[in-house]
């Protein structure tokens, strides 16, 4: 919700806390990490009671969790794309390349790199963490290509045999890793080669 | 070297606390990650005087990265492969899946996931170490993969303008992400997979 004039004042007031608290999870984690983040460093940091983290949120985790959602709806209207939406133009390598070259761009922002580093670093080591924030922040993005794959699969664009699911990987994770772990350089000529090796295949046609 | 009759007792010493060393490094970083791990900490555990590990290497991740290079090359052995070869039967898929299968055995092997864990981790937000790791443990490890899949471009199974260093990425990469992030299961059957997509791609052909 963004502040307007028909909005009351302590709804306002609340929206900035909330924006300040969410600041201060991300800077920390990613200043600290995981471990050493606490609901007193974040209320400190933000400069409110740790009272007020405690009525919004029940753990650091939750915190951090809608901390990344507002982050990705953000960067989302920042690009003048509505969150939580795939392109479906008919193309499906163009909506594919347009996608990665928008994750690309996401993964060189500071703003998102620090942070999603060092959570990402803790759910390595930390299953539960991890899986929760697979669950909850990593799969509905990975159901918008599941969802664009099955609409080429309708198309005749995908073979109707080939788990959409599993299908997604192959351009998602090698991008994914390469951020990850430095294991290469990431561009947008790579992830457009990702979507056409994927899409036609290494083999000889 | 295997300890045998021909090798002088000064050596026999030296390789059983080699050895104690490497135990006594991978156990610690799984326990207590990379960042508490230290020189002090890999000695008193391994029964031996600091002084040891200092003559033979220059840091913790010094031992750290030989530690991994030696548990792979034990699990090589124990599997009865060779260390650091690629299968090349001349079926392209069956050499692929045969050693995507390795990995996800070695990858469900808790003398290699803790540690491994633990170091992925650390690189994920320290990027000095995870260059040199990447370097020096899983670079040559993807060039085998680059290779076999240059002998079959020779052969005429892998068309000759697709770059074998970002091909190899379609199967690696996904397991890669399924094991780091727990974001789904590993099993055969989705290697297996993961190479049938790779190379014959998911349009219609």
């Amino acid at each position: 919700m963004s502040a307007n004039q028909s909005v009351p004042d302590v709804t306002r007031r609340s929206e900035r806390s909330r924006r300040a608290i969410y600041d201060a999870a991300l800077a920390l984690v990613a200043e600290i990490g995981y471990p050493k983040t606490t609901i007193e460093g974040i209320a400190s940091r933000a400069g409110v009671g740790k009272q007020t983290i405690y009525r919004w949120w029940s753990s650091k985790a939750d915190v951090l969790l809608e901390a990344f959602l507002d982050l990705g709806e953000q960067a989302a209207e920042a690009a003048g794309q509505a969150p939580y939406t795939f392109p479906d133009t008919g193309d499906l390598a163009a909506d594919l390349k347009q996608v990665l070259r928008a994750t690309v761009d996401e993964m060189r922002d500071p703003a998102f790199e620090a942070p999603s580093r060092a959570l990402a670093a803790e759910g390595v080591v930390n299953e539960e963490l991890g899986r929760e924030f697979v669950a909850k922040l990593l799969e509905p993005q990975l159901q918008l290509y599941v969802d664009r794959l099955r609409s080429a699969q309708d198309a005749g664009d995908v073979r109707p045999d080939v788990d959409p699911r599993i299908a997604l990987e192959l351009f998602v994770s090698p991008l994914a890793q390469r951020w990850l772990q430095y294991t290469a350089p990431i561009s947008y000529e790579y992830t457009d080669t990702l979507v056409d090796y994927a899409l036609n295949g290494i083999a000889p046609r």
